[in-house]
């Protein structure tokens, strides 16, 4: 009953990421193979290089043809709309569905950073270092490649509460379980709730993590 | 017999994109050490994610010294001729072995193709997703690898039939292999065969594949 | 005690790298969570990289709090600097340190190059390519993951004697280990100090590799 949810939640969010990865393709002129490579780096890179980190390979994401099909699902959903639906009818539906989409890449989010914080924690429990690296390399990575292949800087690195949520939801995680003895399944739920609506509420209030002001210009400093 | 016939079409292709990477990094203003990644990147670097893949420690391209001695070559064979060939003998020549490149870069798209596939399918014959990916990945990894440290976005993500011919040449060894019985060589043969062809095939008549005509500008869609 | 010596290098060279990472991602105008990210790239990117294709994984770096620490001060100290100084002292300050970092960038240079050639050559005594390679990689590599990050193509492959000092300092180490009988220390030692020298002399003369002249224009060559 459980594993379902969890399973939802990573359907949910493999597509909200192929979506994006889909789009940033389109809007670079890519051809269909590019388009396939960008969805599919968006979401599962993050989960191959948490794997590579772990040397488990091959990586989780190559031992099932599930994802090929919520890649392809999604790249044909966004084709079909930007091919077939009319002009005026496209304003109101993007409207509609951008919400929908910011839920469920919210949901990846925080799916994804449970996903890799637990997968360290199995193999290597005395690193935490290591646990909450993966836990924000599998939610985040596949963005990074996503917009490296894209050749632009990686948004994350930018601007919102983004890697920040998935950050606080494995130390949560980790925290909540080693510290205060919870156990991994009530861990796991508390640290997705909290990533999800952290990053929600983020981009309802337009929060943004500081940045350095710089006055002098030099070559080094 | 048949297997000096792979080698061959291994150092033809591994030239090839060797080269490919010595004129890109050129073209960049890169000094001799850029030249010199960026033509070993595009040489042996889709083998090495591969390697890394399978967990296969460390990647076979550091297991010789071969494909130094053939990186090294293309390098002094450039550079000679872009110093020492005056130019007025020069765009004949370059256009006598324009036609050459393009074969030997067939070739060697349809060879690591086929060592891609193959190497996934001997490690975990299971996964067909594992094995076409490494196929696809072992041909036009080290171009993407070039083209990202060259600061441009993947050419291979936009135009022309060039990934794809890898990938249907996966997809067909995989294929008359295992449903149709065809031998490990027979099917090599044909995939390795079918890649070339179609790759030559599509430079000849210009083809590409579809792109997505985008209409209108949205922050999401 | 010798290797107290080789503790503080590394320490050193972490830090210098580090700063340079924070610095690029300041300029760059990226948030928090990307500073560190630069920094943490730059400083053990390399590393992470090397134990990738020796397959020892988890890397090292992930198995220490030690470099999220010095990472984290690193960012401490340039934040405080870019925020707190007044201008009229910074152009001294910044003119003094200059040499400071200077200094410990080549000593990282150096005890990085050192670190990964011996690492490959425990592992892998009879692949010098893949030595010699883990030793220029983990020197450079994670200058060069943080160019990529930034949107710019690595300064490593374009000028200055900096990867060179490392591809000399591995292959001497290998060399007056395996063939003059030197011990494993005294050929550290000795690759340590050449690679530091060679580099502090060529930021001093402004030497440079050549590169090549580029006289004509054509789709391929």
């Amino acid at each position: 009953m459980q594993s379902i949810w969890w399973q939802v939640f990573d359907i949910l969010g493999t597509s909200a990421f192929a979506l994006s990865g889909a789009l940033v393709a389109i809007s670079r002129r890519m051809d269909l193979f590019g388009i396939f490579v960008l969805a599919a780096a968006t979401a599962v890179g993050g989960g191959i290089v948490r794997d590579l980190m772990l040397g488990h390979t091959p990586p989780s994401a190559f031992r099932t043809t599930l994802y090929v099909w919520i890649i392809a699902l999604s790249i044909v959903a966004v084709v079909l709309f930007i091919r077939y639906v009319n002009v005026s009818s496209r304003q109101r539906l993007v409207h509609q569905m951008e919400s929908v989409y910011l839920v469920c890449d919210a949901i990846g989010l925080g799916s994804f950073t449970v996903t890799g914080t637990l997968m360290g924690f199995y193999y290597y429990p005395q690193y935490w270092v290591l646990n909450v690296t993966l836990g924000v390399l599998t939610a985040v990575g596949g963005g990074v490649v996503r917009d490296v292949l894209a050749g632009q800087i990686p948004g994350v690195l930018k601007k919102e509460i983004y890697a920040t949520a998935a950050l606080a939801g494995a130390c949560i995680l980790l925290s909540v379980h080693i510290y205060w003895g919870f156990t991994i399944y009530a861990a796991s739920t508390l640290s997705f709730a909290f990533t999800v609506c952290l990053r929600l509420v983020a981009v309802r209030l337009h929060w943004n993590l500081p940045r350095v002001r710089r006055t002098t210009k030099s070559s080094i400093f």
